[in-house]
């Protein structure tokens, strides 16, 4: 997060960002539209700018990367792209635990009320749920399924069963508070449910949509 | 579901349901309030009649027992002491995939929309919130974990790891849609996640909040 601009934000901008606070509101507005109707891979820069009627040099410059401008536009809780590498050069043999703890370090931190935000939205809105679908999807399932090597069809089978758990997590602890699982120290739900994760990851595991699946 | 004025309903009665409609509102708004602040096993039959201005025997007549009211006040999407005893008398060595199966037939099926209003609710509203993690423990958790004959402790703490993967399929499935896991056949699901609940239901974990976990 060394530029400010890309910093997820729940309020108006107070600190310096470059550009006309108008501009940058349209850009976002258009950016959702647009992540919303054709998801983080079928977006780019180029048609965002062109439905916010700026130069893409433009967003180019106020935001950096279609992903940092992502990450703005849904006001992400955390910037995968900055938290995950550290992760993942830890090796796999506890990569389902290393997800669990930084997961449960943002929503813990200071993550949690941009989460919650982004959660209660995708809940009541179609579109911010297919936001919250991208961005779990784009900026952090493929990263942590992209360090095992797999086809893409199993890759995305055991990321979605990565989803689900990792979900369930902050609605069964952040949202609910089912106890003991609410009150529960971080490390004790590392041990108990990084195994869970693991197993989606790596382990032996009959995979929806995969018609052989690797064991 | 004998008794037609025990069931979840998502409008205004249109059958014949005994009593006022009035009265009826009055002592379903009272049993939300009641049970989101006291929770089911601190609310009572007698304190709800009270806080409603009617007689403790008139709600028994209208809703039958304090679960039925409990499910009528919140709209559950379905009714766990009708669904849950069949599972539960087929043994503990299939729980986690009968488990999985269930909650998909809910899902997938009629229940669908009754349940996504209340997870809506739940999501935006902590009092709902409350009522929801309330059906999960009173009615779905505790009946499925009152079968393994465990400490009151563990068994808390294994229902609330299960929670924590059910609650995150429904949202992964049906509210954010992540694929492969949302055009899944059950089949694939209760396969790919019934282990994960079998594992938090009877396997060796380390469990939150329990100081010896039982291995």
């Amino acid at each position: 997060m060394s530029d400010p601009a890309a910093r997820p934000r729940r309020t108006r901008p107070t600190g310096r960002r470059p550009g006309n606070p108008d501009t940058r509101e349209a850009v976002l507005a258009a950016a959702r539209a647009t992540f919303a109707e054709r998801g983080f891979d079928g977006a780019s820069i180029r048609v965002i700018a062109t439905a916010a009627g700026v130069d893409p040099a433009l967003v180019h410059h106020y935001f950096g990367s279609k992903d940092k401008l992502f990450l703005a536009a849904i006001e992400a809780p955390a910037d995968p792209e900055e938290l995950l590498p550290e992760l993942l050069a830890g090796g796999t043999a506890d990569l389902g635990a290393s997800v669990v703890r930084l997961l449960l370090q943002v929503w813990d931190g200071p993550g949690r009320a941009a989460g919650l935000a982004l959660v209660r939205s995708a809940v009541t809105n179609e579109w911010t749920a297919r936001l919250l679908r991208e961005f779990l999807v784009s900026q952090v399932l493929r990263r942590v399924v992209g360090t095992l090597g797999l086809p893409r069809a199993e890759g995305e089978a055991r990321g979605s069963l990565v989803a689900s758990q990792l979900i369930g997590v902050v609605m069964a602890r952040y949202v609910l508070r089912v106890e003991p699982l609410a009150s529960a120290s971080a490390d004790e739900l590392v041990a108990a449910i990084g195994p869970t994760v693991q197993r989606y990851l790596t382990g032996d595991v009959d995979l929806p949509g995969v018609v052989a699946p690797s064991t």
